[in-house]
């Protein structure tokens, strides 16, 4: 019997801008019990990620410009929130009432670009604040994994991972938004099913599945673990990025 | 610390038409040395209910007509392979060289509506046995639940998973094909994050994300398992079935 385990880890303290995510990460494991072990992949909300960034804005300091206006009007949305939206996209895809789809500036294709209002560290009343990606959830993650490599002297992975809604399917999913270690896709073209033929599937979604699964454990909202460990899954060492894991934009049927 | 272990239950036999999978699955769980316990979810890859519901085709038995001799033109596939496609679809989304896209008559949005030639049991020069998906795979999580609980007596769930690629991300990961106990959405509006603001992320898939976590574990092609339990996940008794998880298509931008 295969066993796949995921532990989500309870009692991670608030974080602000400057936090040492790598400390709070190895102090919530041993308040838990848990001792990072060779192979494990830690996956780590990119909410407290961009906090511990300090990737916060307050929106009395935009000002909306002519496209953040007219995206505003079609959705509803806020035009200076329109206006960061637009400023990390690369392009928007749809706008709709309620609704906007875009190619990131990390390249994922993503409602309102990652532009989150809630759990910020800030009163109830105040709803001025709002949270970007990470700069770079990739260089994010490799640093965090060298940080923990470091200190436990294992080999461990590190996945940052978000929420995504899909096209054709309703609710999100964890999804791979920075990567080190693992690979975001294992390619199995070449290889031969039990019975000798190609096999069908021949990429496997491995840093998003890893997501999928973890942000499963990890929860939302009151309630939620930012931070959880993969053990028992068996990898081989990649120097893939998250931005691996993205379909190149000619190959986009859907755009 | 919240956790989660998924077991791929290993040595599960070759499964043929008529095979009686809820006993072959109680048996190998025996032999894996499980006890299915309350709330555990029971995730059986697609391929072994087609198998047991004797969902082959010789494709010597199939005529292609025009629209299949296009689609195989367009896409130069076997146009006894688009044949069968176009049967198996309530529309063809996309259809390019090596490609194409449709949605199944079951609602999804997938690759070659499901038709896959790996994997058979049949020798490996015998390339004209396709497999289609079953015929109502949430008919099928039912009366497998509905088997599995009466044999143990505990409250389960079962996923039937697949595996699909996504329209801007690399790799496949797992869905949910068929589904009966947990609910394919889980909805959260309404409700508040730790500070009081309504949550971003207000539905959850929630069937799609245990399947995805244990196709991860159960692996694809020789050394692959087709059957995994996934415990330690909460869930409240749900009446949705899989399609429950489809976007309707009247709120489809990407079509």
């Amino acid at each position: 019997m295969r066993t796949l385990a995921i532990h989500a880890l309870e009692g991670m303290p608030g974080i602000r801008p400057g936090t040492d995510l790598a400390d709070e990460i190895l102090g919530a494991a041993a308040r838990n019990g848990l001792r990072l072990a060779d192979g494990d992949i830690v996956v780590i909300a990119q909410k407290i990620v961009s906090k511990a960034e300090g990737r916060s804005v307050r929106l009395e300091a935009i000002v909306p410009g002519a496209a953040a206006q007219a995206l505003a009007h079609t959705t509803g949305k806020d035009p200076r929130l329109a206006e960061l939206v637009l400023g990390e996209s690369a392009a928007v895809l749809r706008a709709r009432r309620n609704v906007v789809v875009v190619e990131h500036r990390l390249g994922h294709v993503m409602a309102n670009a990652g532009v989150d209002r809630s759990n910020l560290d800030a009163a109830p009343d105040d709803e001025a604040v709002v949270l970007l990606l990470p700069e770079d959830p990739d260089r994010s993650a490799a640093a965090l994994r060298d940080r923990l490599r470091a200190a436990t002297g294992v080999r461990l992975g590190v996945v940052i991972s978000d929420s995504f809604g899909r096209a054709w399917r309703l609710g999100t999913v964890g999804v791979a938004l920075g990567l080190a270690g693992p690979p975001a896709v294992i390619d199995r073209r070449g290889e031969a099913d039990l019975y000798g033929r190609p096999l069908q599937v021949t990429e496997i979604g491995f840093a998003d599945a890893v997501a999928a699964a973890a942000v499963l454990v990890m929860g939302e909202g009151a309630e939620g673990c930012p931070v959880a460990v993969v053990r028992g899954q068996s990898w081989s060492e990649s120097r893939q990025t998250a931005r691996d894991g993205l379909r190149p934009r000619s190959e986009d049927m859907f755009r």
